[in-house]
């Protein structure tokens, strides 16, 4: 049984807390959380005692420990968990700067425990299904990949000011989707963004529609779209042109039911958000941190896949700023 | 908090203590087997405690049980639990007798316990957007009924002996689901059958592929298919025909992967059998019977509603038998 | 080249015009109509000359008629044409009476012309590759079949007062495509049927509304849903369950747009009517029959065909009227 | 009556010798070819006179011509059948040149005489009910526009030396998609590609395998995606986000069938290339040009339409070799 401690009660703690006690063979032993009735209600819903973030990381019964507090303390937090023995399932992104991720990823690499960054949609069971028919060859080698990850609504223009900017906080799920699929970081990165969407979204420094391009060294090709508003709901789509077919995770939707009448036919709208599309992933993403930690096996995702996702949004947001491609060897 | 007994421990009432042990105001707190090692295994796995059925119905502290055991013995339970002043949550069919069934709805009746039966299906979320949508005067008023329900694979020969046959084990689930969308009974009911997926059925005196079409008072005209193998998955769709458009449930899928290659365009299968596909509708039908014993209200579906399925299931075996319609009225 | 003599100039008789025209190896030579300025617009479309039917029939020249009257000219016309030595390619049903009909067909026989009835949906593209791949055995022995045919508006009540009823007029396609798959005659004909869409068509002695259900002598199911009345447009589908899986020919779109909004997914409706969907079958119809009368070979739909699918709706008819199911071989 | 000479008589000359023959306003008289039995063959089968071009241009019986020459003479015969006073309906690109395109451009515009280039996928139903959708306010405001547009297989590589290159032969109808729907021009232009599909074609100095991003003036973005081998068929998608919702047009497909086996659940491929898949629209831009012609309206598309598409190929063409963006502003 691993005893874990939950670093952080906000609104993705929640769901990973579910995940943990609804595991066979992990327990949520404690949690914490700068707002005190944050983590009490929590403790509260799942059973578990409210403790200091020091006392968790400190206490040698506990096993594992998953981070999911703001991103300005993650790095941080993976070190000091790290050098404590724990094994670390850390949401993304790992820092905002690259620079002190990477000085993180040092760091972590001397105490040699396993850091598992919560790139969940890894998990999901149909972009799953899309990697496992790739490596099966069904459609021979892949050639063009093209992700669509549309949120439905843009969060408030606060959070976007301390976000990092859409390529950190939002397309870095894709970066990685990208690197899952293609096994490959590519070579160049090149970028066009506008804040069509909400001006206000421009006038803090970011934007709210973005093309990102990508080249690797065997010639494969990939664009990524994000846009910050699909009013019809989550917009979560991978296609891959390989060299014997075409590969398409779809939409999930609401229900199954289609109307026709005299106005068309209409079926239902996506899952509308990542707790709804997403949920099943953070469950199956927990159990293969559980199986690892606990079968001494390979991490599904690690830090470096983190800090790899981070240097592609790095040169992906200079190449808005610069207005041509950036290579990703010289970002860092 | 309603303190639950369950009474059975296999396959299917595994599925309700899973959703009586997530649903917040309801505790399970024993259960009960003809097989003591069955009532073991579940009682470790959610907690609870291995108790005689008898002892579990005079329990004063046990506000309500689900019936989960052989079909045999669900009349008698329900009039025990009843009569002990327990809610009841029973599986489907109420009896494979329909006077039997009737005398046990008699007798419930003078007890004024609520006695809902295990019509899960009401509680798909497909299924129920079908509903509300109707409901919503969508498509206008309802005309034509068609239900599609083919399982996977049949079950072994020696099952469908003591089953009662197609239309009382299989086909009354959608007898109910006719009944739920439609609003009332049918008056005429006509069967044909075969035992086409397997002679063998046909020699247990069973048919395994079964088309019934129903009547109505006001000219409404409803259709079901069944068949015992549909090699692809569970094949569930209801499809509403109104004077002013067309509803259909469709199929859950596995995924939502699609695949492109010279041989076509494959997409993944339906989810494989009740186990996949119903398993939401489990939880909500759980989370409707302690909604309306904790709150006094009327069941969602009724002991009066499994009798009327069991009516129709009747109806259909002796239109095959006899080769033409039955009423309705003329059955009981 | 095949010269043709087109026999009526209405609406059905301008699609066969053009599928003439249009062939390399068939010319149309002369029309024919009880109105002459119908018969004269159609000549000048379509570049040929006005005659009076009788002459048309007896010109040598003349290898085809194709007769496109009034369903009460149908067998008349077919012997006539027969006996002066005429391939012939006829609009369906062959007649409302089933005698009649009968005795067209043994006069006929005597003649030993090939006589076509035009059942144009077994050369529609989708159903097709239906049974392209039931004859491939992509789905293994045919067990359950199902076919849906709404119309999309009832005609004029004076229409169907002199139609012969739904089961005539609208199922006898349906009744000839489930031949068509079937590759056998059912055995018994149960049907239901009301008028719910609109009661003066239930005054005129018709149903609007109707399934039914027909059992084979090896075991096979088939049923056929017919509505006067979808609003969303011309509603054709079939469906076979085989011992390997499952065909489904579905609708044709009016295009392929697809809009999501917060109000849903919606997509284009079926095409809107018969000359819309089967368009193109009526140009394969004719090809079909140029081929096998050029080429000496039987044709792909026969005059036994059409008598064999009046048969069908002769006994739905009566299986309405006396509420039970008829035998086929009963009826005549 | 539009009289029409058609220069080429090649196989898209054959289709546009069918619209023109079809149409009921226009009269193929005559055909051109610098192979004599191409123009007899053609001449034969649509019933038309076989002369030499420049007969065809001087002929004050004929009111328009069609040019579906090689691509290096629609400069020379745009010039020419302009200045002799015939409307012109000339096949895509305008040049391979730039620079002589926009010669060509001002040297007509002194003629005054309406010159229609042969985008015909504007005419396509499906992107036109995306147009339409989009014009009617049904999602908002366009924000980013996607195009997928992959050939079944590429050409012989011999073609692909004369043919100028991807985006000046296959994406220039993209280019042109985009300017159709975004309704304005970009203001950058950025392609990445590789010779990924096969290795010739990069040794030949071309890609098979592009993507390009687009910005525009008010903060629109686009993306196009081109591959010279779908190998299961002829993908041709646009999908359009808006403030209010997506647009998706999809792809056409052989039949409607869908099967479904322990396999999965096949539906059938979408139409193999342009000349199925597109077929209507060639029809319907004959029609458009005729009504223009005849009626003294404007053209749907023009010269000026030509010119633009081949500027923003060469853009993309620069753009690939400098490795970076190319403002269009700057190319010409």
């Amino acid at each position: 049984m691993l005893k874990v401690g939950l670093l952080g009660a906000g609104r993705i703690a929640i769901v990973h807390a579910k995940a943990i006690t609804a595991h066979p063979d992990s327990e949520l032993v404690a949690v914490s959380d700068v707002f005190p009735e944050n983590a009490e209600k929590l403790a509260q819903t799942f059973g578990c005692a409210v403790r200091a973030t020091e006392d968790i990381i400190a206490d040698p019964e506990i096993g594992a420990v998953l981070i999911a507090t703001s991103t300005d303390t993650h790095s941080n937090l993976i070190e000091q968990a790290a050098a404590a023995g724990k094994a670390v399932l850390c949401e993304k992104p790992v820092d905002l700067s690259l620079e002190r991720a990477r000085a993180c990823q040092a760091n972590v690499e001397d105490s040699g425990k396993p850091v598992m960054i919560g790139f969940n949609r890894r998990f999901d069971p149909n972009f799953g299904a899309l990697k496992d028919a790739l490596n099966a060859g069904d459609v021979g080698k892949a050639e063009l990949l093209s992700i669509t990850s549309f949120d439905p609504a843009p969060p408030p223009v606060s959070y976007i000011k301390v976000s990092g900017g859409l390529f950190r906080d939002m397309m870095i799920h894709d970066f990685d989707m990208a690197n899952f699929i293609m096994g490959a970081p590519p070579v160049t990165i090149s970028a066009v963004g506008s804040s069509i969407v909400d001006p206000e979204i421009g006038a803090a420094g970011d934007v709210d529609t973005a093309v990102v391009t990508m080249t690797y060294a065997d010639g494969k090709v990939a664009v990524i779209k994000n846009s910050r508003r699909a009013v019809y709901g989550y917009d979560q789509r991978v296609e891959l042109l390989g060299s014997e077919g075409l590969l398409q995770a779809q939409n999930m939707l609401e229900n199954t039911l289609v109307k026709s009448t005299i106005a068309g036919v209409t079926g239902a709208k996506p899952t509308y958000f990542f707790l709804e599309r997403y949920m099943p992933s953070y469950a199956a993403e927990w159990s293969a941190f559980v199986d690892a930690v606990n079968g001494g096996k390979a991490l599904p995702v690690t830090l470096d896949d983190g800090v790899a996702a981070l240097a592609m949004a790095e040169a992906a947001t200079r190449s808005v700023a610069e207005g041509k491609p950036i290579n990703l060897a010289d970002v860092g």
